[in-house]
């Protein structure tokens, strides 16, 4: 039984949403088609971008337009964004020519800069406009608009952006006061190239509503609002918990990507890091005679390199969540390292005391470990200090390269940090070994 | 030369918000007293409420009245909630008796619940007042606040929502109109106990400014702003990336956590961790014999287990995201089993293609896998798929084990993963290698 046939009870919009996932393209038409035009019009303008695009475009065409007009600039660029190049002309026709101008110079704008993200249309009032003149010009906007409009913003005849009034302010002055002496001068603005991270970062520090974008020249643009943010703050999380896991950006939710492209953003990153790893059956095989003459090292090779791998792991995760959020910048890698050794070497200390006892115990049980348990139990909890410290450091110091370079920091996934650590806690294992083992086993 | 010295070059906000992270508590008073009282209020309100309450006992008492009394209810409590217990009182003592009573009555609400994110303050109008009332009382309101009015809220005598309307509903409407005729009656609302996180995806979902508040009963409690969901965004991110990576949430920034805490918070882990990753030695010593036979066995050790662990973590950082953003509920586990496995088995393969062809071109340049290499290359080769392919069902399966048990499914960090990996993929690598050996090396 298809969607269109269930006339007996029509689906509601949160139904249709709670669905959503799980219905193809066609289904999610029939679905949409079934909403009163209100609640229609609701659920619309809920969904993102992609799903917008994607509804359109299965409306039949003398349908689209009443949808697609419904959206202001800014949301109608990215849906236009979103769709198949030879379908963004045919969007674009949907568009009265005001709008239409207005999204295609925003199509201009990187997808994630602050012009990409601001919305063209703004309250402007002029600095000699009296108060009373520019609340009845508000209350003309507020009634042509479906945006909600936080602040007048107050431009010369060049568009410069002068300063800033909020409803508040201009209720709360004289009628015939001018606009010039209500507004606030020191406006915080965005230049319109600033990456969208930075711009998150700014709204966070201001806790304001809306932010304008100028241009170079400090001309006026638009103004990117906070609930926009929200979807920037989620995106560049998501971006960074993948990239952090070892995973290239999805850039789709999970239950819709397709099995071919999951294999492909794993697989990259998953065969890139096994022919790094592939470096420690390389070392391992210097090791080979050691390692037949004291099998035990070999017994304790696992325990000790994923400490390196988990040590770094959380170092990595410290530092560029901090970077992200802005708390560490470039310039603190030399505090950062330092905390990071005593770190290192603290906790490096705490897993040698815990392998040292377990080997002691382990020993006085079962007689596992042979005469020189000692000596095996004192290689594996020097290698610890090491391996975690060195682990440690390499987790901390990586993002700061990846930066220092140009890339993401958060590319120091902890695979990455792991496979690094590996090679050199085997090392640092089998020297440790051959210097304390020297005599007695090796 | 203290900060107050500096008389002839006085500090800028922009100054003392670039170096705060670098201040004493003593510093930032002293840097804070320099600023002119407008810049200075700007300034107070955007900092974190850690930040602000620090602050504010550090000045002397007779100054704190007028900053505490700058803050809305919803943030003078979170500034009494940052308090150490025994100057809650004393702070709370600071405001006047109508905030003291709001402040009291949401310090009641968990911080993290809805009703710990609210603001109590809202505007509220009457069914039966006419358009033209309803917009004067606005008005009035405007001139009183500091805070954005985005919406009137319709409330009975009871305080039971009823609806909504926007400015821009009540200019574009006849002024002598009823509210009850121009709201919007189908609001969308969250309950006072509702998780932020899930107040967070109903923002997300619907894309509105500010959302109500009401308890059991429909009575309306306050509203929570965009604004204040950036915040959450942001925090709940870090917890789940900390959480991920290994580490213990650690509620403050990088560089202001002390060596002894810092310790802390990384060395339960990682001696849980560590604990758990000792089953490797364990495991390990059953295999002793085969090592001291096949010393070739253990040359490929940490390649196959690092590829488990990264194909682990891969999966459960794609699982984690996934449901933190709602894309993939509970109810979704086994759609997700089916999609990994596939998965896993292809990744499995894409490695074991590349560790054969390794360990066939490393023997034909040096000979320096025996006479046995076929058998150790497809030994290398079929673990590969079944150590990945474990890796993958479990760093997937274990967020929905994790929820499922009433925890947070970050948890299921990458060295958690690992460490639940290592230990089968090196079982797994020996119960190949017995059977394909067995005979020869074996």
């Amino acid at each position: 039984m298809s969607v269109e046939q269930q006339a007996g009870d029509r689906l509601s919009a949160d139904d249709l949403r709670d669905a959503w996932i799980l219905f193809t393209p066609d289904d999610r038409r029939l679905g949409f088609e079934q909403l009163q035009r209100p609640e229609a019009e609701d659920f619309f303008l809920s969904l993102p971008a992609r799903d917008q695009e994607e509804l359109v475009l299965a409306l039949p065409p003398d349908q689209r337009r009443s949808w697609v007009r419904l959206l202001p600039p800014d949301d109608a660029a990215d849906l236009v964004q979103a769709a198949p190049p030879e379908e963004r002309e045919g969007l674009l026709a949907l568009l009265d020519d005001a709008t239409r101008r207005e999204v295609t110079a925003l199509l201009a704008y990187a997808e994630d800069d602050a012009g990409g993200l601001m919305n063209p249309r703004y309250a402007r009032v002029r600095p000699d406009a009296t108060v009373d003149e520019a609340i009845s010009y508000l209350r003309r906007q507020a009634r042509e608009r479906t945006e909600v409009i936080y602040y007048a913003y107050v431009l010369d005849d060049a568009q410069r952006l002068l300063g800033v009034a909020s409803f508040r302010d201009l209720f709360a002055a004289a009628p015939d006061k001018r606009v010039r002496e209500v507004m606030h001068g020191d406006v915080v603005s965005v230049r319109e190239d600033m990456d969208q991270e930075e711009v998150s970062r700014v709204f966070a520090e201001r806790d304001l509503p809306a932010i304008p974008v100028v241009d170079a020249e400090g001309r006026m643009k638009g103004i990117v609002t906070v609930d926009d943010i929200v979807d920037v703050v989620e995106e560049e999380a998501t971006e960074d918990f993948h990239k952090h896991g070892g995973v290239e950006v999805l850039g789709a939710p999970y239950l819709e990507m397709g099995f071919g492209a999951m294999v492909k953003k794993r697989g990259g990153w998953l065969a890139a890091l096994f022919l790094g790893e592939m470096l420690t059956a390389t070392a391992m095989a210097f090791f080979e005679e050691e390692i037949a003459k004291a099998v035990v090292l070999a017994v304790f090779l696992p325990l000790i390199i994923s400490s390196g791998g988990n040590s770094g792991s959380q170092a990595s995760t410290l530092v560029i969540r901090a970077m992200a959020l802005g708390e560490v910048r470039l310039r603190d890698w030399w505090r950062v390292a330092g905390r990071e050794v005593m770190t290192g070497v603290a906790l490096g200390l705490i897993l040698a005391v815990i392998g040292f006892v377990r080997i002691l115990v382990w020993q006085k049980i079962g007689h596992v470990y042979g005469e020189h348990y000692l000596r095996v139990a004192t290689t594996v909890s020097l290698s610890l200090v090491g391996v975690v410290s060195f682990g440690t450091l390499t987790g901390s110091m990586l993002p700061f390269l990846l930066r220092r370079v140009g890339l993401d920091p958060a590319s120091a996934s902890a695979p990455f940090v792991a496979t690094l650590v590996d090679v050199t806690g085997l090392v640092i294992y089998f020297a440790v070994g051959s210097v304390i083992l020297s005599g007695t086993l090796l």
